[in-house]
């Protein structure tokens, strides 16, 4: 969406993330929404001729969001041939007064690889790109209608990290250094939208042998503070 | 590598697959190797620009081993820039006989999508195309040197079908419909490539609640014979 030449870009290959942020209690997804299109739209772009496909991503999602550096793990490459509408990317392009001509390459079909990531989103400050009017949180029930096959990506990008739940948060730093289980077991609950029981869940926790403990929380109240944890 | 026109197909963009054949003791892996050129691959193709990424992908399964209706599963795309190597497809298309010039775009810079799946290596023939002097089962610890990062995309397979293990096995077919935990226990060992203790691997696949008991195998010395199962 660069508006560049389809010299410097691989034609027919795009790819789109799913940027699932977390607050502490509850689950968003971010969402662009296209200038005077009501086009909503998961962040995505193309990959240079030259540009490994890593680095693509990683600059793509940067100017799209202005999200620097954040860890995006490949889950699925969406190749059907219906998944493709030269008719919203058209009208992009108009509302944004591109030349149509000279961006004709971006109404072809393209084969996308979807990536997510999990971040802690009050960390982070959105920038939307010339493209769009805005880059915005949407809670998961709340999604607007996206752009071509873009639901569908979110919904499997959801059951993959629905799938991958124990390494993802270990890997994704979504929590602070030290953590309540309470913490942690909100995090689950958000990803896996469904109330968990504390005392199943402590024991899986403390089972899967990924957590140390550390002292009690210091809430003045010393007898029913929680213990602290990291992980290991 | 169909000698075909890159006017009908997406530059750049290809598919690898890692195709692990079980016999019940031994885990191997289809490997190409290619006319007068000592060149080893693993079977893969390119996509049409009119054709679904899974049809490609299906039809080219087809094309370079005989292989029909293998279901494979995409576990990662390749997309850096140092994996490509021209020298290797020049003198493959030369060895075939085909025109560089027509087929110039096969030695630009490819990004790979990479399959795997599991089969039953007894049950099938192979049948090489016309690029390929052979293809053949190999065993893991028995790897040629292959082309270009093949190599590496044969590690991150096994790496995937190690960690998806318990479903990949379940859905795969690969026991006959009623086996005994031995047997089980067998593929686990090849995949995993270390011996698992009986008891340890019994307690675990039936606390995952996927397996039915059925009568005993028959034997003749019924008081030693082993249950069969079969999978939920």
């Amino acid at each position: 969406m660069e508006g560049e030449k389809i010299e410097n870009f691989i034609p027919h290959l795009s790819f789109d993330c799913v940027i699932f942020g977390f607050n502490g209690t509850a689950l968003k997804i971010l969402i662009l929404e296209y200038h005077d299109t009501k086009l909503f739209a998961l962040p995505g772009g193309f990959v240079g001729k030259n540009q490994s496909l890593q680095d693509a991503v990683q600059r793509g999602v940067k100017e799209r969001t202005g999200l620097d550096q954040v860890y995006l793990d490949q889950f699925q490459v969406f190749g059907s041939l219906e998944r493709s509408d030269s008719e919203a990317m058209k009208q992009i392009l108009q509302a944004s007064n591109e030349d149509l001509e000279k961006n004709k390459w971006m109404l072809d079909r393209f084969i996308t690889v979807g990536y997510y990531a999990l971040i802690n989103y009050e960390e982070v400050t959105l920038v939307p790109d010339r493209f769009s009017d805005s880059i915005t949180w949407y809670a998961l029930d709340e999604l607007p209608a996206l752009m071509m096959d873009h639901n569908q990506i979110v919904e499997k990008a959801l059951t993959t990290l629905r799938r991958n739940i124990d390494e993802k948060i270990v890997g994704m730093n979504l929590l602070p250094k030290r953590f309540t289980m309470k913490q942690l077991q909100n995090v689950y609950e958000a990803i896996l939208s469904q109330p968990l029981r504390r005392t199943t869940f402590q024991r899986k926790m403390l089972s899967m042998d990924i957590l140390q403990r550390h002292e009690k929380l210091f809430t003045g109240t010393a007898h029913k503070a929680p213990y602290l944890y990291s992980f290991k």
